[in-house]
């Protein structure tokens, strides 16, 4: 190894004096004897959390059975956390800030929950946990105990909005909640284990989109600390020259803390974080004071301190702080080895517990002073408990957008682009309170109307071509990046700190956010159980760019199977709706957007479509969710002979035409067309608040007539919600079968059997009474679903009877007249 | 704006004469000629792919007849990328080159079907699209076009490895490809738009993972051709000065090739891909010849040309050229305003279709030698074949590191760690064909052992502490980033190349990369229909950390769902296992080791276990996937009361359990113990080739006695698999419903009904005839259940019975064996 290398190695260790970019002293002696405190306090309760029991103040020598059974938690990351929120509370009260606290790295709950506790906070909503012996007995063993609290900044902890269950969405959640927040600073500690992952990588990019005169600041500490669970991290291992420009590029001005050494440290983080805010206070103000929004090399920091920084440098022979090891629990034989106890105890006691919290077992008012007071705690910001500061949206009435329906089957319209006119208005309506998510497929998924209220979010160049449609504004109200993960991240951050909005996207790949909408899930329903946290704006998703109009972007575009992993989660947050038409889709979304602490999943083609329902019939129709569709059945009330069902736009328009062609081959056939709107109704209403009873159940599908179910999604998922019902063995159910190609619409329905004809054949074989006329008709529909195919595969289209055809056909409407359906 | 920022934004435009970092002409007139003409081809291609149906090599005067029908497919980005790709020959053919191209951007497939066309592999392989008119207009009408081929580098594409369906894995494919390849480059083009995606943004990191010594290199050339659909893209609106610290920061040394006129664009492409080409050879030698491997600041390319480079810069006074109008389909209007159709043929014609491709409609043999022959053509690499290449892994027996089951329900082991010996020696006995990945979670997953035969690769820099227990070194054989994706990409490139690997990782968040494994999944399935694609070893995915032990994680830490979104994949490529304990999970690891195109998804509990079979006994139920477990069953082959069946290891334990506590109360109850697991085993078979017939199912399952069944992941997976069977109203499943805390696993399994004394109930409950005995022994069980629930809540840890339990317990012990169940 030559010297400058050995030099540059000795650049990234997080040890001795601090090394700073900012430069000065700005605490007095007594100042950082005071912090010093503090901080001290603060681990201290960290370490409490994750061993003790009983004798939380160590007034007695430790012992075994002080120390809990199972010991569970973090330390790790847990100093450096504390270290930054306490210096940033100097901060909060020098200037009067309104901050919020994001707390990135994994299982970083000691830090957060010790500050809320100092702060007061967390007894004032858990009067249990309160500030003295008892109450610190009860807080320490609730932690990551049964019945107690997780080791993530779980919904529980107060001045959460992001539990970090699952890495990676720190940077996104916290643009989030500043945007149309101008007044906000939200601190987020970045884990440099965290940082590694795909959505935090790009995440970073957020500044391309933020707007310092209408939108707050985000000041981003990435924590260095070197270490992931049993691994260092990349970014604390390449030369200090690289990580410095890695964060140039990505367009900020990172300044460094680094070092060990306690009193330096203290001093070099007091004045970083001074300049990073007063920096920030600049920029906003030269922005707000021209009216000329910029993007400025918005302030970073780099903490790089040792892991489990304060703990022992190394027990049993191996390195503890500075190393992996002292990830988790940092000592792990205390109930077995009485040296590790003896270790633990001088570690703890080290932190002079008798001081700090003195007979009271409370830190003295003059520690409690170096925090801020009431709603200028980051723990007890509103912000973080959205739904106080959530106003509902100024909707204007849907059905002012109504396609006009004079004919049900005839009108053919773009339900997503009449959508989009309703959209716009929303937007208009809501300057400050709603944005609209999307990763670059806005315009592509038929809302471009939405520009002529807020255009895109653009913070970055401009060249003269964007004169020429580009629709990018510094005062956007769209966001679009493309990052599924980012838009997401930005939509959980805004709803969660009490905005609204919608995220949309092609229904493909929504699968890249899977896993981050589980966990939005998750956190709201959690939110439930907390008596104190108020109900947040739902999250509202569209997914267009439907599987059945994907035929020609092939396979890899085609998967609609979102919709299971939104059925696997908890039934009190998951809503999902497939509108059949324009005015269903107008309805729902009204709904949606007046909802709360729920994740919305709506499933609407882009394309044009015939269009069934008058905005009254779309209103009632979607309202109950599922429903008899007299208009195009034959059984007039009676007892019918077969029920063709649907769910979804486009396989509702291929049902339709399947009645089409079965009663233009058997007139006589009693049949009842089911519509479902709202997916859950197919399911018991003992799993989910809106399935439909059995008794309801049946007085739509009966108990043993056939029934032709075409489905939107993955066939299986409707027998997974209707195992339950009476008569589940005779449902029939069609839809997306992985089986595509480069195909024309039909030739993909074909291949999946959802197409008319497929349909038909469907339910004539499941009525053998039909005998010989129904082995005839097969035999016809068979033939024309060849000649269609045929024509198809020639052309490289379908037939214009399939995407022009209006329902009934001409051969069907006399008998319909007959019976009074139609007029 | 001043002039400062006037010129900062001159500097990023794409316009202009070819701006570059490294200098030189290396190409004499005549080459640049040839070079020029080789381009005009290329682009005559794309735009016929795009619109051509007739009239290929426009030998007539365009019309409307000779367009598509319905135009689809994608101009913008095929420029740049055949630009580099046709260069790149040239580098190919003067330092005999082994490599590969890996297309990112969205539907390029244009560029690379053009350049294999041109290189004569696609009439090759297809040898109806042959080098003549004819066979240009089949190659033609093809594209995007029902029964074709679609706009991404599909299967069906000569020298692809990543169809770019969905975007952001390019970088970690092509990273993927190099790993123990030590002679392969792999020119990778990224798209700006997929550079914004998170799995992109993170992968840029990999070259902290590559050793120079044993693997090869990746080139990236980051195309900035400025736009997505319809916005700008980030990296392309920011500063050159950003842009460049950027790609410092993540640790390449980029070179810039921006503009747009041709003459100098060539000589300034060529000269730096040949710098690049240079700098890699030179890093090589240097850590080969020392046999000391280093990270070098590996080149890249930043090459900014305008999208749809070389198209009209406006059409119909809207920009095309250098703007987002050129993405998709440049001219739209050319079968309804004739004037469109004029603009296109101008254009198409100032590519000289008649000159390049003269009397025989094949480019000129000058031309064509431009091009590398053989295998050294990007288009025939066989490592974009990789089944040509793959060499079975060699497998040491598993049957050797059988774990020694006495007695069966009595022996306790790790069933991860004990199958962490069988890794070790696959990873030993194949040094440089094999490869575990984990994102920093192969320790925590039991699987500590591997490191003995391979360490986990790193190229970051080393510290003191790492010599305790570290496990780093730069010819590791574990590949460990806090990125799913990457490793994800990693091992799909790395397989899709013809080698063989396994990625461990939590369960719950396996949902990160769900997207990822579909479109894995759609490749493979996709290329069993393509004749000259030679089958790759299976993707090998080990779900641990699993749902029923994550009960003090809590919440987000508690989704087995990754099943689901499995299960709606083609049958054809999927596979999921559930083994019951260490001797199935050899045996099910060693089966999947030695498959072949699958996606084989493996969940496994990393916690100590009951064993239950012998190695022959675990062989013969793998085998068979499904299986009476008669040691566990008292009904001695005549019909049962009751079916217990279970599916995954922590379910088994309790089921058993269940049985056990039956027993006690019910001696006589002929009860039969079914197992799972090969999950697909019960889905009907005309529905999954692994599927059971009905009549297998009834010798199981009976068609009339009720089934406890009791599963690991959601119970309504069950349901959906389970719909068809005769009896299916009799199943009864429990599994994980969304109910979770910070609990102990009896708190957490009773919270889902999961647990022994849940089942035992369920099963009395659905036993009616047992009557006041029922009720009693009901009454019974639910103390008992109540009695640990409020033991575990008090300690914060189960019950010693309930981890130490062995089967039979005493009292059902006696009666079993006067049933010569057990001795």
């Amino acid at each position: 190894m030559t010297d400058t290398h050995q030099a540059e190695i000795e650049e990234i260790r997080p040890f001795g004096k601090a090394r700073s970019t900012v430069k000065g002293e700005p605490l007095s002696k007594e100042e950082i004897e005071k912090y010093n405190d503090f901080f001290k306090a603060s681990l201290y309760l960290s370490l409490g959390m994750i061993y003790l029991k009983e004798n939380p103040l160590l007034r007695e020598p430790l012992k075994v059975e002080h120390i809990k059974g199972r010991q569970l938690g973090h330390f790790g990351s847990a100093p450096g956390q504390i270290f930054t929120y306490m210096h940033f509370n100097r901060l909060i009260k020098k200037y009067d800030l309104d901050a919020l606290f994001v707390s990135g790295p994994g299982h970083g709950a000691p830090a957060v929950i010790s500050q809320a506790y100092l702060e007061g906070t967390y007894s004032e909503v858990y009067p249990q946990k309160s500030e003295d012996p008892a109450g610190m007995q009860v807080f320490f063993k609730q932690f990551s105990f049964p019945g107690g609290v997780g080791s993530h900044a779980t919904p529980e902890t107060p001045g959460s909005i992001h539990e970090g269950g699952e890495l990676g969405y720190s940077i996104s959640h916290a643009f989030g909640t500043v945007f149309d927040n101008p007044s906000l600073i939200t601190l987020t500690m970045v884990g440099d284990g965290e940082a590694e992952t795909g959505p935090l990588a790009t995440a970073w990019h957020s500044t391309k989109f933020l707007n310092p005169i209408c939108d707050g600041a985000v000041l981003p500490v990435l924590h260095l600390n070197g270490y992931k669970i049993n691994n260092p991290t990349v970014l604390a291992r390449i030369s200090h020259k690289e990580l410095e420009q890695l964060f140039y590029g990505y367009g900020w001005q990172p300044y460094f803390v680094e070092g060990e050494e306690i009193e330096s440290m203290h001093q070099a983080m007091a004045a970083t974080l001074e300049h990073c805010v007063q920096e920030i206070r600049k920029y906003q103000k030269e922005a707000r004071d021209s009216g000329k929004p910029f993007r400025p090399r918005w302030p970073m920091i780099v903490l790089r301190t040792p892991k489990g920084w304060t703990a022992p440098r190394k027990v049993n022979g191996h390195y503890l702080s500075g190393f992996w090891r002292s990830h988790q629990v940092p000592i792990t034989g205390t109930t077995t080895n009485p040296a590790d106890l003896k270790t633990l105890e001088e570690w703890m006691r080290g932190y002079e517990p008798e001081r700090l919290f003195g007979k009271e077992g409370r830190i003295s008012d003059e520690l409690k002073a170096l925090c801020p007071t009431g709603n200028k705690r980051m723990s007890a910001n509103p912000v973080a408990n959205g739904g106080l500061l959530a106003v509902p949206l100024k909707m204007p009435d849907f059905r002012d957008y109504a396609i006009n329906v004079d004919k049900s089957g005839a009108t053919v319209e773009g339900s997503m682009a009449n959508f989009a006119k309703f959209l716009r208005d929303i937007i208009k309506n809501n300057p400050n309170n709603f944005r609209l998510m999307g990763p670059d497929e806005t315009e592509s998924n038929k809302l471009a109307a939405v520009y002529e209220a807020g255009k895109k979010v653009w913070m970055g160049e401009y060249f003269e071509e964007d004169e020429d449609g580009g629709n990018l504004s510094p005062f956007g109200r769209v966001m679009e990046i493309l990052s599924e993960h980012t838009c997401e991240g930005w939509l959980e951050g805004y709803i969660l700190s009490g905005r609204h909005g919608m995220l949309n996207s092609y229904e493909p790949f929504i699968h890249v956010i899977d896993s981050m909408v589980n966990q939005h899930c998750k956190w709201i329903e959690k939110c439930l159980e907390v008596e104190w946290r108020v109900k947040v704006p739902s999250l509202n998703i569209l997914l267009t760019a439907v599987v059945w109009r994907q035929d020609h972007n092939g396979f890899t575009h085609q998967d609609p199977g979102f919709l299971d992993v939104i059925c696997n989660k908890s039934p009190e947050v998951v809503r999902i709706y497939l509108p059949p038409d324009g005015n269903c889709l107008l309805s729902v979304m009204d709904h949606c957007f007046r909802s709360q602490n729920y994740v919305n999943v709506v499933v609407a083609d882009k394309q044009p479509h015939i269009q069934y329902l008058t905005m009254e019939q779309a209103i009632e129709h979607c309202t109950k969710g599922i429903g008899i569709w007299p208009q195009f059945s034959t059984d007039a009330g009676e007892e019918p002979d077969l029920i063709m069902a649907s769910c979804g736009d486009v396989s509702t328009n291929e049902s339709l035409a399947a009645i089409d062609l079965l009663l233009q081959h058997f007139p006589d056939l009693k049949i009842r067309c089911v519509n479902v709107v709202d997916l859950f109704k197919l399911i018991h209403h003992t799993d989910h608040p809106h399935g439909l009873t059995d008794k309801e159940w049946i007085a739509l599908f009966t108990e043993n007539k056939p029934i032709i179910f075409n489905f939107h999604s993955y066939p299986w998922l409707v027998h997974r919600l209707t195992y339950k019902r009476p008569g589940s063995a005779n449902i029939h159910v069609r839809g997306y079968k992985e089986k595509g190609n480069i195909d024309t619409p039909l030739e993909l329905a074909i291949r999946n059997q959802t197409d008319r004809f497929s349909l038909a054949m469907d339910a004539i074989d499941r009525m053998p009474s039909l005998g010989n006329r129904g082995a005839t008709a097969r035999d016809a529909l068979k033939s024309q679903q060849v000649a269609a195919a045929n024509y198809s595969f020639e052309h490289g289209v379908d037939p214009k009877f399939l995407s022009d055809w209006s329902w009934p056909q001409e051969g069907v409407k006399e008998k319909l007249q007959k019976l009074n359906i139609v007029s």
